[in-house]
């Protein structure tokens, strides 16, 4: 899949902030990215730095009054759907120090809480069919109403309230999947398929020794996604991390497929 | 300093469950492990792993019924008090992208939320002093009460309610420092001055180029303190993380300077 | 049934501290009460004021450095169990304005957050059946775990936790039935079967016409219960409010069957 | 002052909703409600019930599809500003057993988190002058920022962010009066000068042996303002309260003064 991006933040703000953008795609295995630029408007510092897990980047930007930048790029990816379900799950004595961060409790995911949940309804499965059980769950509970959540919302919130968009899916599956020690981690991502047409943030589960790419909102797959950033939840891999008020002026994200 | 450790968990369990126990002091600059003993109890796995950060370790056990684990220890700590207050603040964009990271909310701090709080009443002090101005408000306004909070109190609950243990103190410094865009992490330590005797947590900030240990309960400082790791928050760093559910029967922590 | 009750509250108190406590047994219909004596222990003022929809009690104490305060009574209890379960739903337009409060959010009751939930899990059913069909649901998805839960706990932690105790039962009950529009209030009860032995809470639920008692742990039964109090949750019936801080010294509940 | 009140609800629903609309201006002492007109637009039932505490009148309507209920009135406001800082705080075992109530913890004020805090900043004050030091710091702390809040914001959340609306203040307000042992509720209002327009919402605290009216937004005063209703906070005075999902289409308030 080649697929054309661009996508714009626009905030006014109040003074002077420090911004962390996190908008460009990752220069990774299975995706590349071409004509890539990063126009950050007028600003006065711009520094960019390694992201999460050495996955993607993120740009610190100083900006007084307003933010306008634009990111547009090309991607080519080469990502291929898997079929999880078969797939084991490692033990937790086998995993990696790096994937163990990924089993704690996080901002949106406080997935010590879903434990007797998580055993009485999945304790039966392991491993990728355990995941593909709690993505279908999630599916069919949940309700993808856009504006039915806030910032502030988390997994607990979501699960109550059965209702939410591909950040409230996915904040829950990473919560239970950790609950059922499996590894998640939250991906952002642009994808042709969202709908409506925004920054896609989806699902990262450890199993058989490797990440795997889940989308609970049924909206897109691991073959028609191009990542961003990956990190524990969405306090890590937000587009715009502010030191200071910002007030959204417009925001626009445009994905399309060119071949 | 010289002190001795010997700590001891015991708790029975539901069934089967895997544990991820962190309670052993870390080999790294300024403190010296000797003669250290972790004795797991009957056990079916075994492993350790780096922890975050690569600072100190985590053990995985798997364990039936019961959890009887003791750690013993001498550690010899050569940190020094430093004059933080006069420590420059680093600008964002000059910060390492692995201290970046400790600038994100999680679970127990909701930075995000202090971000108004702050600017109010630290707004005019950066680096050193502002972390100072921070500790000192802490200390004043907070009481030592233990058993006035619980495993899900977060710093937003703590900085309504003015009371809290360790733990307490600790996440609200940090949610202050990075609302502030000070990162700080926690750290979970042994010191010989506890009161009442327990594992201890204090904070880290980055300031000057570097970590800088503070402890806003004033109960101890950097050269008597003997780090076990560090982390976002308490669901970094607990002593104890299980997956099935366990019941606590009895925990001794015993520290003593010995020279 | 006729039974015998004694209750003990036994805390220190930090200097003076204002105190409303609920434990009398309520003189009302299906229930008489004899030999009530309620013992204050030392304290400045005392006043006796009518509680809730004036049912029962509540006590002003105003006491220094202690309160130890003593009830005992014998009641005999006339209600009878009546099954629920073919009971009509009065539509919210019939109901009387003083049950329509019961209908609202309350602190460990956020019902409007449960409405999706009810509507696909409940949504086909009405009234006594659709009560009868919640209360079998919490029993089936919670444990009855004594220590789980604390004074903070709401509904919505509830439901996601699948644990707690009388309390937690009841405020997840109010939550679904409040959001099928059937207003639940909440009765603090003493009964012979409550184990372990203590205050007990259980739900009163308006169903054709009237207020219908029912206990979702099923520990009990109308037949079986001396009410106290009703409110809408637990911040309005607790056996103990207090203005200034309290330390548990000492809580003794004993109800027994004397005939 | 003479005003003249228009207010729109138009909302779209899924399916057939039950809805609790509280818009009409209260018949009750000191303000006379002349040319009162409720149109329900088209609906399936309409009721009208007395609201909390006597005061005011709600409406429920079942409707299909769509809202669209117009309130159109004029309000003669004969209240007169009070100067509150001198007024007693009446003892609590002398408060009459319907002020109690609001003592309580409720939804959006869970009051008891506050104690610490407001012995430690306003526990040399008491009565009137308490309430009016808690006003002003409300005042000072907070910024009046429309958009920063949302319908799940409960008082601990404004007292962390220091930034809301009236709604907001009003909570916060709220909870630090219940927490002084003051009985407080929350005020739904028409007032020509809130700005944006909207429904306002403003505090009674009990002093002296009544109930005072306080703004806390410094917007409005007690002879500036037509009350419709009263209640424990949010959840019991809210205009709108649905069985059912409706979605905001438009809201109009509109409050001249005419005379």
């Amino acid at each position: 899949m080649k697929i054309s991006i661009r996508s714009v933040l626009d905030y006014t703000i109040d003074g002077i902030a420090d911004l962390l953008v996190q908008v460009e795609a990752a220069e990774m295995p299975h995706q590349a990215v071409r004509n890539a630029r990063f126009d950050p408007g007028v600003t006065e510092h711009f520094s960019r730095i390694s992201a999460e897990d050495g996955i993607g980047t993120r740009v610190w930007l100083r900006s007084a009054e307003r933010l306008n930048c634009t990111y547009t790029a090309e991607v080519e990816v080469s990502r291929r759907r898997e079929d999880i379900t078969t797939m084991a799950q490692d033990p937790v004595h086998k995993l990696p120090h790096e994937a163990v961060r990924y089993l704690m409790a996080s901002r949106y995911c406080p997935s010590d809480e879903f434990q007797s949940f998580v055993g009485a309804e999945f304790g039966s499965l392991s491993g990728g069919a355990c995941i593909k059980a709690m993505s279908d769950w999630i599916e069919d509970c949940l309700s993808y109403v856009p504006g039915s959540s806030h910032a502030g919302t988390t997994a607990l919130d979501t699960f109550v309230q059965r209702r939410g968009i591909c950040r409230d899916y996915a904040h829950l599956l990473i919560s239970l999947a950790r609950a059922s020690a499996i590894p998640a981690r939250m991906v952002s991502a642009y994808g042709p398929e969202v709908t409506p047409m925004d920054f896609h943030a989806v699902v990262e589960v450890w199993l058989d020794g490797g990440w795997r790419l889940v989308d609970p909102s049924g909206m897109s797959a691991p073959d028609r996604l191009a990542i961003i950033g990956v990190g524990r939840d969405a306090a890590d891999i937000a587009f715009l991390t502010s030191y200071g008020f910002v007030t959204l002026q417009e925001q626009v994200v445009d994905v399309t497929e060119t071949a």
